[in-house]
């Protein structure tokens, strides 16, 4: 799984039929060591009800379906955790609550 | 899923069998904090009808087989939805009907 | 799938079984903008033909096992397709014909 | 597989269902030559009980649900191994018990 | 399939028990212009009995549980085939027995 902030939204009204009532985040990768994004991004379909600059984690590949809201349904990448805390040898970098 | 502008198509007659009948575009991905291409170039079956300039994302992986248009063939990049609105930190950074 | 041309072959007899009877052949990806080679290579199973020079598009990953030349065996990179043209921004970059 | 060390963990609340009772570890990707670290990060499933500090190799795809931790769990990355030794060019590089 | 070089092994005794009785080797990719590395190392299951030195290719993904020695296994990157000779644009630039 890969460390992302949520950076934006991406909005699609001509697409597959199992892509209906799916939201589309746009995430872009974050350095553990700083917790600042790293330029790369990725369009991600949401199944923990995440928002606008949380930290999150998101899985590739076909497990990337495995979730209730992507089960069948085309995606490489889901966004299966809002992230409380990263903690980077033995100090927190990050902690949601101290936002 | 990944952001990207088709940027061209690709022609082939000699193809497999699970080829037949598909149309190859050509997708430049695309950095959302610019809207401007990366120059990483991908070759991508078309699942929804998308146009030359068209902002779109596809799908990599299994799940590019998982569309009416790709079931069983041998895709690994699916163009999956025309996107109408990419936002980025709060703001439309791209907006279809504004092109 | 990813623009390749076909630079040269791999040959091995110690190998597992699954692959007896198929020819490998070593791509190196294309950048369309100048139908040049980008370096990164690649050693694919071909399912059609393809010669040294051509023009190609492989697949990776679980698909490059959904054609009838390599159903079943161990291939994360298939040719399935020589490519006849490619177009880029309205203008034709590569015709086979006319090479 | 990837060789990375355990760097850190990562803590969440929110997440699929499938995620529950899962450790979730920081690793870092290490460059054999000189066994430290590339900068490079993912977060991984445990399924060995590793520790901060240890070096590990983790599974990456659909081969990170084939753990008795992980089976059935949305994973893209899971530990495998805790490892003993890396040779390399005849030499020991690295050896767990020399920490 | 990529090309590589067998430059080290990898031990490990605590692991998930689908690993136990498979061989780890380091793996070095090479440029076959150059037959020298890259430095991007992998550790992959061993299918074919490939020794220290040796160049290789080995297969990613789901497909890399598709040999005899790996089936139903954790694998994401297992060496199918020991190499005899590499050609490039018509040359050989790799023959085992020339080493």
């Amino acid at each position: 799984m890969v460390l992302a902030r949520v950076v934006g939204t991406v909005v699609s009204t001509s697409k597959v039929p199992q892509l209906q009532g799916i939201r589309f985040l746009l995430l872009e990768r974050l350095d553990a060591a700083t917790m600042k994004g790293t330029g790369d991004q990725v369009v991600a379909m949401d199944s923990v009800g995440a928002g606008p600059g949380e930290v999150v984690f998101y899985v590739s590949g076909s497990s990337s379906r495995l979730t209730p809201a992507t089960e069948g349904r085309p995606s490489d990448a889901t966004i299966t955790a809002i992230v409380d805390e990263v903690e980077l040898n033995g100090k927190a970098v990050y902690r949601k609550d101290a936002l």
